[in-house]
């Protein structure tokens, strides 16, 4: 399917048109039944499986998913997944005990039970120098070759002190992009533990849950977090660095993390 | 709860500190189930049950919503309602049927299905002068006081020519924005057929469904639209105003509403 653009005769900005991002119904399926179905770009979406699978704890690593198979239709594209057999029968148990918070038979005191699921704590000794803050954001820009021709996409990122960001993915949506960036990581074989995730967008209490069960220790984000991903941060003793542009950043949970120089530098 | 602040220890940015967002788990369960859990701002609550129970077609206006109570837990909030019997009805056949595209065990092809739903064709004859499309964008970023203290909200509004902005909700969620905005409208009486919705945010396909489910014929974003989200306004007859910041403006749908002068100046 080809982007639309904006006609130019309708157009009041000045310069040529710029390319729409393109949004696709992705479903995401495991032993044909679909878990859910997002609104993504349409690419790199056997990162978005694996990342999804991973950051929603329905596999604990990439072996538990035996088989991964990307099918287009006119409606959108299915992720079809199947799970090694225990992680099929954990899915399925816990799909018959709570089936997700969505039209589930839950009452609502049990439902936002299993929202507010707290985030698995990260213990990764990560040494961020204040210096690479600024560099990591400008790094994860450069490496957002979407949101270049678009302007309207999100980045995810891991920036490792030292080394520089080794991987970065982009999606219409921001937990999307991070999920891709989870999958891209597994499957390249980089642990998270050893980096920072570098996000374009807001930090919610989404973030930080999908960020923990990388295992990162570490977010460093362009926009500001909520009051909730904050607390879910510190509890979860997650450093969490916001608003960082214009050279400037501020330190909202665990300031320990960032240090003046590198470990190195004596 | 009280809103954390950032450390001004941890700080590096010189400014005050600025208050965070609140994000809280918000269920809403409809005759003791729930529906869903969204991550929303804990404001206007009323306004979000009403708008989003309209948005997706559970009820077709306010008369269907037999009551409705905000109930506060540590967990998070409830938006208990109760449907009239014939709506309450048609909500339990299409969980029997369906369940909603999460975890409901329907196979890939069948969830894509539900979630590519049209959206409602939007036949009002709406003229929105080229001049009003600044004004708009700026009085509701005028009208967005939790913005102001956190910068990282977003706004949904509904602009009626020549009178200006009728209502704007906002929260740490675009869709939230707007299912306020929606619910916001149905309880105050006001018709958002005779507007355009208003959003600081960027258009992707679901901020179209749910606008023309509310009827507005048309949208003005001050981000962009995505390309499905174009390809859905055009489908649907709705005039869509996209990148409207700086004084200029795309028409990505239907410019036919959009007029040189108000009608009404000879």
């Amino acid at each position: 399917m080809g982007a639309p653009r904006l006609s130019p005769m309708a157009r009041a900005r000045p310069p040529a048109p710029r390319p729409l991002a393109e949004e696709a119904a992705i479903a995401l399926v495991y032993d044909a039944t679909t878990q859910a179905v997002m609104m993504a770009t349409p690419a790199d979406l056997e990162d978005f499986a694996a990342g999804f699978t991973l950051t929603e704890g329905i596999a604990r690593d990439l072996s538990d998913i035996a088989e991964l198979e990307v099918v287009e239709h006119p409606q959108g594209i299915e992720c079809r997944m199947w799970l090694a057999a225990d992680r099929a029968e954990a899915l399925a148990a816990r799909r018959r005990a709570m089936a997700g918070p969505v039209g589930c038979g839950l009452c609502g005191i049990d439902s936002l039970e299993q929202a507010a699921r707290p985030a698995a704590e990260v213990t990764a000794p990560l040494a961020l120098p204040r210096s690479e803050i600024p560099r990591a954001t400008e790094a994860l820009r450069a490496a957002q070759p979407l949101h270049d021709a678009t302007r309207a996409v999100h980045g995810a990122g891991l920036w490792v002190p030292g080394e520089g960001l080794v991987a970065a993915r982009e999606d219409v949506g921001r937990h999307n992009a991070l999920d891709k960036l989870a999958g891209a990581l597994a499957r390249g074989g980089v642990d998270a533990r050893r980096g920072a995730v570098v996000l374009t967008s807001r930090v919610s209490v989404e973030m930080v849950q999908k960020a923990s069960a990388m295992g990162a220790p570490a977010i460093l984000a362009v926009s500001a977090p909520t009051a909730a991903a904050v607390r879910l941060a510190e509890a979860a003793g997650m450093t969490l660095v916001a608003r960082a542009r214009d050279g400037a950043f501020e330190i909202a949970a665990h300031p320990h993390r960032i240090v003046e120089r590198p470990p190195h530098v004596a």
